[in-house]
Order: structure tokens, then sequence, then C-alpha cells
């Protein structure tokens, strides 16, 4: 531990989130996990990163889906797309109703049971305000949370959680205005922290081991206030370079 | 703290590292900073996440511009470029000579005396190399380094820090063909790690705060081996959509 522990974040695994299932409630599921554990688990201004796939699944976005037959897999993708914008074998890059360029649009395979597919929620951040408000009446704490979900990038290899909602932390911290080390004003550095808490948790959660929630601590309180990645990080299109 | 401590993460900001000048080694001016601290402030296996501004400062990389001047930066721009994706009004999004699409080549304005720019190191793998060798030599640990920087994405709004550089930790984690929680195959679950610990880095960095480095403790061991950004995260052009 370091000595000076100020403005240090600490973030860890929820363990013992058995399978969610359509109908769950996920601020009751992870407040079960985290009360057998120990109250402590959980404190106020801590941020809980949740992953979609079992927001999705407890909301009951799963479609009948042959993993067998690519054209059923298809017509799946192309129904939760608004717009395709490049196609590449079985490889869709799209625009899904939220405004999020993702492959497939987001359309999980992996992690279901077999003949289904998870959708992304149909309100992420609507999602993470309802499992906040319950975290909150279970557990009388009051946290930010995340919805986090794994996506590519163009250019660069490899995929990085990101933030799909939020709700009681900031999607975006505008640090334009500010002064940097030399006293200039920066400019343009509004940062994406709901990503970059997305991102983080990931660390500690592993695809392999299966362990869909993460719990963050020491996140600035400043950041906790409304947010919501669908007006804060979805770019629209007159400002997008690459739509 | 958790109950069970195991997979947690924690992540805390050098702090009392000052400016930093050409010809300066920033393995010596890290490993000052964590000796006036305690050398209990770095282990084996720790993570050290180091800004590109400090790298590029003491390798030299300053150029004289007229911060006033705006054909003088687009001239420096386009130097660092080898092509242009993207052109509106003073940004360009283009590819620099390491493969990185980032806007204006990754140069930097801010934090930099007025009169100069900061380029990107010359080769940020290496650079990182050298920073893991002389943290070995003056501390006996043996850690991962992560030189990171601050990029803009298609289709989001806001930036993130992701990985330009890294020594002795994995940039890209190959969880294919292990098998998810339904014990299926996973696929295409190749995960930037390197972009995530710098993620996680710059929450506990702040861009307003000056601090150019962090640590990240907790990394899986597994984790810990010979990486390459340019090798592992630099798409080739065969296999980008979006070049």
């Amino acid at each position: 531990m370091p000595l000076d522990d100020s403005g240090a974040l600490h973030a860890y695994g929820v363990l013992g989130i058995g399978e969610v299932r359509p109908g769950d409630d996920v601020g009751r599921v992870l407040a079960e996990a985290l009360a057998a554990r120990g109250t402590s688990e959980l404190h106020d201004g801590d941020v809980v990163v949740v992953t979609q796939k079992i927001v999705s699944k407890a909301e009951g976005r799963l479609i009948p889906v042959d993993h067998a037959d690519p054209a059923a897999k298809r017509a799946v993708v192309e129904a939760e797309s608004v717009r395709v914008l490049r196609r590449r074998g079985d490889l869709l890059i799209s625009e899904t109703t939220h405004g999020f360029v993702c492959a497939n649009a987001g359309v999980d395979l992996s992690n279901v049971e077999d003949g289904w597919a998870a959708l992304l929620p149909v309100d992420p951040d609507r999602s993470a305000r309802r499992i906040r408000a319950e975290l909150r009446r279970r557990l009388s704490v009051l946290v930010g949370v995340v919805i986090s979900d794994t996506f590519g990038r163009p250019w660069r290899q490899g995929v990085t959680d990101i933030a799909i909602g939020v709700a009681g932390v900031a999607a975006v911290v505008d640090l334009r205005g500010t002064l940097d080390a030399g006293g200039r004003e920066l400019v343009a550095t509004q940062v994406c922290v709901a990503d970059e808490l997305a991102a983080a948790a990931e660390l500690v959660m592993g695809k392999d081991r299966g362990v869909p929630a993460a719990v963050i601590r020491g996140v600035p309180t400043g950041w906790l206030r409304d947010g919501s990645v669908r007006e804060e990080v979805v770019r629209g299109h007159a400002a997008d370079l690459f739509r």
C-alpha cells in the first residue's frame, strides 16, 4: 500500500453472482452477492460497474437464434442496426438504435444459452438508474453505476470495455478551462471517465472468470453527479468524421 | 477494503515528480520520486504507467513552434504524419510513423513551454524498455511499464488514455480458446489490457493535477511478459475497415 493513499483507486470483482435470468432484479442480485460478504463491501461514493450481459438477461433482452445458422445471426444483427458502416464476411460494423457504433450491433452469442442471443438493453442509462435506486433501497448506499460492454475499435487490435450506460456518475468530465501544470488553460480535455471506469473494472472481472460486476472505490466526489452515456458520449453525426 | 482481496487492483499516482527536461532519465526520475516516499512504494509485478509527455520531454522530442501561428502548427503535424485520414478546420486525424491514428499526429502544445511542441517518442516500446531496465537497476524491482497518451475516438465523445508503448507486460491478452462460464469456447476475445491499464491510471493521475505517472498493483502475473504495442495493438491496413 502506498504511504499516501490520497487519490488512490481500488477495484475488485463482485464474486458469488450466479446465473441471472429474465425477470431478475440486477440491483437485488448485486445487493445479495455483496451482503453475503459483509455490508462493508459497498460504501457511499463507490462506483459499481455491471456488465451488459447480466443486465440484458435480467431485462429479458434475449431472442432465439440458431447459432449454427449465419443467415439467422445476420438477420438478428441487422434488426438491431439503424445503419451499416462496414461489412466483411460475418462481421458487420453498424450503428445501433442507441447511437453506438460496434461490431454486430452488440448482439452477443457467448455466455448465453445455446439457441439464444443477448441484445443490448433498450435504454442502458435507465437500466443503470434502476440498479442504483435498488442498491440505495436495499443497502442504504449512494453509489455510481456504470453498465459496461466490450467493444472493438478501429485502428487498434484488441477489445476493451466501455460504458453504455451510467447513473450517479459523470460519463464525461470537462477539464476545459482548468489550468495545466504550466498555468496555461487546457483545451479539448473532456475525459470520458465512464469508459475509463469500465476499462479499469474489466481488469478485475476477467472474461474467463465469469465475474459480471466490479466495485471501484476512490472515485473523485466531483464526478458523482447525474450522468448519461446517451447525452454525453454518443457523438452526433454532424460532429463525427467517421460516419 | 474488501474482505477478500484476491484479484483486486490498486492504483495510485506517483507524486513529487518535478519538471522533466531533455536529457533527464525517466527511470531515474521515477525511482527518486518513489524512493522519497519509501521503498515499499514499488513491488515486483507492479505496472508503472508513465505519460507520453514526460517521456517525450526527457528524450528531447521537442521542436520550436509558434503557438499563435496555425500554419506553423499544421506544418509540424503534417511532418509527423504518414497519411491524413480526415481534416476539419485546425483538426487533422492522421496516421503517425508508428501506425497510430490520432488527432494532430500526437503533437502536443499543452504542458510544454510556450514556443515549443512535444512530439511522440520515436519508439515508445523501446522507451518503456529503458524505463523498466532503469527501475530494475535502481530499485531491484521487476515491473511492467506502460507509456500512455490521450487519444480521442470516432463515434464517442471524450478522450481516454491508451497505451503507446509497453515493456514487461502484455499489450493484448488472448483469451480465445478459454471457456466462458457456460463451457463454450470464447471467440474473438483478445483484450487490449495495456489500453485498460492506461485508462485505469488516468483515473488517478488527473489531467489538472499534473501527476505524470501511476502505479497499478495486482495485475495478473500471467500478463507480465514481453509485450509490444507496435506488434500487438497497431492494426495493419489489410485488417482495418476504417482506413
